[in-house]
């Protein structure tokens, strides 16, 4: 392939996205209009309120299986009847030309049919993550939306997040000497009777929700690809809320140039934190990627810091919600496109594959 | 062999230890004589000066291969000639009765000889860790003290230390709910040219010398042994400090009831800090076991609390030499005996196995 172990060619992007998009936009272009699939709690909670606050999309359209939920939600964003879909209209979405780009948030196994409609129907695609719930699935994601020319990309927020890429700047700047250690914890005490803990429709446990971030980081941190991975898994089996997925599954990764990282992924307690550690001194966030509220420390020269930034002029939201349309715009490739999405599936697999055959997989 | 999933019996027993045996000691008796073997560094900063602090111990005999060496140290301590060794006079310490304690401070591939030496001249052994080089070393060891009736104890000083013994007191409290994750982690970037470096008398790198506190640290922090472990190794060959021994070697232990520890060990960077994460909140220290300057910090119900403990009468170095006399009067059993540190070795060459053999180590 060759790619598996270049620096991610995107990072850094993110920020600096805004200024060459703003500049690309064309003066008084409408924006591009958005349908969010799936009127969940992140959906509603998250997603719709700062759409409101982007500069180059807005909410168009509404699909959810529950009628109630459209009333609602058609109303307080003022969308038409006209614009809202349930699961039987969906694929009438092609008829819709004011919708460019299908945010899908839905539960993880219902990802994959989704997108490819979406695709199928002439849109851009943006899927929650994980993309899918196997790597099978992520790759006929990518062919669909290759197939229909349009976009895929995966909503990865943190790589819109300041603090996420002054950390992945301070690695990149040499100032930490050579990385040698990463450490990322993500996990949450999961409370029972939801989706995730049915394995048909998470496709699996902590690590397909929240492991997935610890995942993640160690790959963007790192900037390169692992070459090995070791996991180990610990569930409680008579914990009602674990008969059908893991709680906690902690994997090491192997980075090229000797660099490992450990990390963490629990239903079972709080974490949400990383540090790199290199021959000159680390850098950490804790907490590292919840909705907001990130702290940042250094260790450089043996002195603590906590590192502080400006407010930024867009959230990690907004930043990712603009991204795809300034993508669209520019014809770039999103710097979390679909590819990005199959490495951590393909990573998960292999966590996976490790844990239960209690041995390390090298990552081909 | 029904005990390796016990919890270790003499946890918290150290503190304790200094009432008890105080009482125990008889009025007038005697303090126990320790001879030192080895006038390296750890010898002459550390534990000399503290020999002085000690109630039930005193240095009566110093062993060194460098006549420069005792001259010195033997003017500094008060130390008549009778009671200077070298390596070829060595067992004649079987006829000084002012020896009772033969301290073994040497390379590690030397602790086997020189503490099975010192048995056979009818002389209780305390050990630096790690115990020896292989398992088959540390079992002869525990044999020769053994047949000679004589104790055999190993240099675990952080089990003498108020901080960590805090740390086990709050796992085993249950403030923290059920323990689902330790992290425990230890390192230093190492100078070169030293014998830590060569293989043949170091046994390894830095998981000998500097991750065994992380490795030692997991086990006292669960309070059981592990049921299985693997292990990564990331060495850079072309790094002239390790061509003969690793760098680093990060491990995952599994312990019973869903309990997973992930621990670093470093000779390319500093860390020195260990967590235990429960269900209701975690414990940690940062530094975690350095000769003085412990930090604990507690998040229980949310909050998080610096915990600062009265200075003990006596520090970690002195209750460790106190304590084997204590139990060499009292008959009980060091709660740091051979056997202790047997479990660590076991657990180091099933360490480096999993490394080389990239999979998972079930113990036996």
């Amino acid at each position: 392939m060759g790619t598996r172990r270049d620096v991610l060619g995107g990072i850094g992007v993110g920020l600096a996205a805004g200024a060459l998009g703003g500049a690309a936009w064309a003066q008084g272009k409408r924006k591009l209009g958005y349908a969010v699939v799936g009127l969940g709690s992140y959906a509603v909670n998250q997603i719709m309120p700062r759409l409101k606050d982007c500069e180059f999309a807005e909410l168009k359209a509404l699909v959810s299986g529950t009628p109630a939920k459209l009333e609602k939600y058609g109303a307080e964003y003022g969308i038409p009847k006209t614009h809202w879909y349930n699961y039987q209209t969906y694929d009438r979405i092609r008829d819709n030309p004011d919708i460019d780009i299908v945010y899908v948030i839905l539960p993880n196994s219902l990802h994959a049919e989704y997108a490819i409609r979406a695709s199928q129907a002439g849109k851009h695609v943006l899927c929650e993550k994980p993309m899918a719930t196997s790597v099978a699935e992520g790759q006929a994601m990518i062919a669909a939306a290759k197939k229909a020319g349009k976009k895929l990309m995966i909503g990865y927020r943190s790589r819109f997040e300041p603090y996420n890429l002054k950390a992945i700047e301070t690695v990149k700047s040499g100032a930490l000497g050579k990385p040698t250690l990463i450490f990322a914890e993500h996990g949450f005490p999961i409370s029972p009777n939801q989706w995730r803990l049915d394995r048909p429709l998470s496709g699996g446990g902590s690590l397909m929700d929240i492991g997935i971030y610890s995942l993640n980081a160690a790959r963007y941190l790192a900037g390169t690809e692992p070459l090995e991975v070791s996991a180990m898994e610990a569930t409680d089996r008579k914990d009602p809320r674990f008969k059908t997925v893991e709680d906690r599954i902690d994997f090491q990764l192997r980075f090229p140039n000797q660099l490992i990282a450990n990390c963490v992924s629990s239903y079972s307690s709080a974490h949400n934190a990383y540090r790199v550690t290199g021959s000159k001194g680390w850098v950490g966030l804790d907490p590292a990627t919840p909705y907001a509220g990130q702290q940042m420390w250094t260790r450089i020269g043996g002195k603590v810091e906590q590192v502080e930034l400006p407010k930024p002029a867009k959230n990690q939201f907004v930043e990712m919600l603009d991204h795809l349309p300034e993508c669209i715009a520019s014809g770039r490739e999103p710097i979390v496109a679909g590819e990005e999405g199959l490495r951590d599936m393909r990573l998960i697999e292999a966590i996976y594959r490790s844990a239960r055959e209690h041995r390390a997989i090298t990552l081909a």
